[in-house]
């Protein structure tokens, strides 16, 4: 019945398609068991195409997944949305968390693509993550440590697709890389003491 | 034509009716220049009736107006929605920057009924806001000297009405409030250790 069985493999086709599928469709759609053999590098894989998703939407390419730690589902996902909404601050990891639900967040693990920015790692002590895996810690905050010093364990699971599509993003679009860390405040800054 | 004009007085009538009114509605309702007479004390109250609006529908009485500080016009407005839209992190101050949407917010100024959370004190320095507004400093935070290192012009104008609501919602509803400040995982622990 399920078009996504515990036999199939984790390929980039099957990923994308449940980047892009509702969370609360899953149950209907993917067995149980193949969220149970995914590693932490195809949930990383699976946030990737989040984060390709909003950069074809013409967003900033970040995207997040949160998994239930017992049963390996994945009870939240999303991607950035500060082009495709309007909104000055809906991160990837707050997509995640908005898409997940009230929750209690000490029992799962966060992937996110990108280091989280200030406000990010602050959220994630103050909602109680225990567990985050982070995707690129090349071109971002450097907040791994001080996540830690929260007792949270964060791991580093570096996916180079997700690092190149953020390093070509930064390139294109300067401006809109510096507005979602900063705040359009920045931007108009810079832009007046050129 | 318009309902409201500027000879009208700042009743709570009068703010409660704009508390409710599409932020991008005003413009047809209310004459421009009402706005420009507005005190810091009125656009408190003004965010009290959000609070209010909140509490009514069973969610955290915390509301919050950002004003553009040339026109003194509403650029955004909105409440805590942890309830109503199983929101884990939608504050006072971030629905007021949704409904806001991507602008500079250094040329505005935030007015929130409740101390912001750490958060909050976040995504206020990281957003370029120069200037805050907080109506209750007795059952919250205490962050408004971290705002201030961060070069914000904190001022404290209290709302009565604002401060016994939220009194009230924190005796009704403690765990409701210890969510909305540290996520379900808080209260979970603390019922656990009962």
């Amino acid at each position: 019945m399920m078009l996504i069985n515990s036999e199939d493999k984790a390929t980039d086709r099957v990923l994308n398609a449940i980047a892009h599928m509702p969370t609360r469709s899953l149950d209907a759609v993917v067995e149980k068991d193949f969220f149970r053999k995914l590693t932490d590098a195809d949930f990383m894989r699976l946030a990737t195409h989040l984060a390709r998703k909003s950069y074809d939407e013409g967003g900033c390419p970040i995207g997040a997944v949160i998994i239930d730690n017992a049963s390996r589902a994945i009870v939240g996902k999303g991607h950035n949305t500060l082009v495709q909404d309007d909104d000055p601050y809906n991160h990837g990891e707050t997509a995640a968390m908005r898409d997940a639900g009230r929750r209690d967040f000490s029992q799962t693990t966060l992937f996110t693509t990108l280091s989280p920015c200030d406000v990010c790692t602050a959220l994630i002590g103050a909602r109680g993550f225990k567990h985050v895996v982070v995707g690129d810690v090349t071109n971002a905050s450097g907040n791994e440590d001080v996540l830690r010093a929260k007792g949270v364990v964060v791991e580093v699971q570096e996916d180079p697709a997700g690092i190149a599509l953020y390093r070509q993003f930064r390139c294109e679009n300067p401006d809109l890389d510096l507005e979602d860390w900063k705040g359009l405040a920045a931007v108009n800054n810079k832009n007046a003491l050129r």
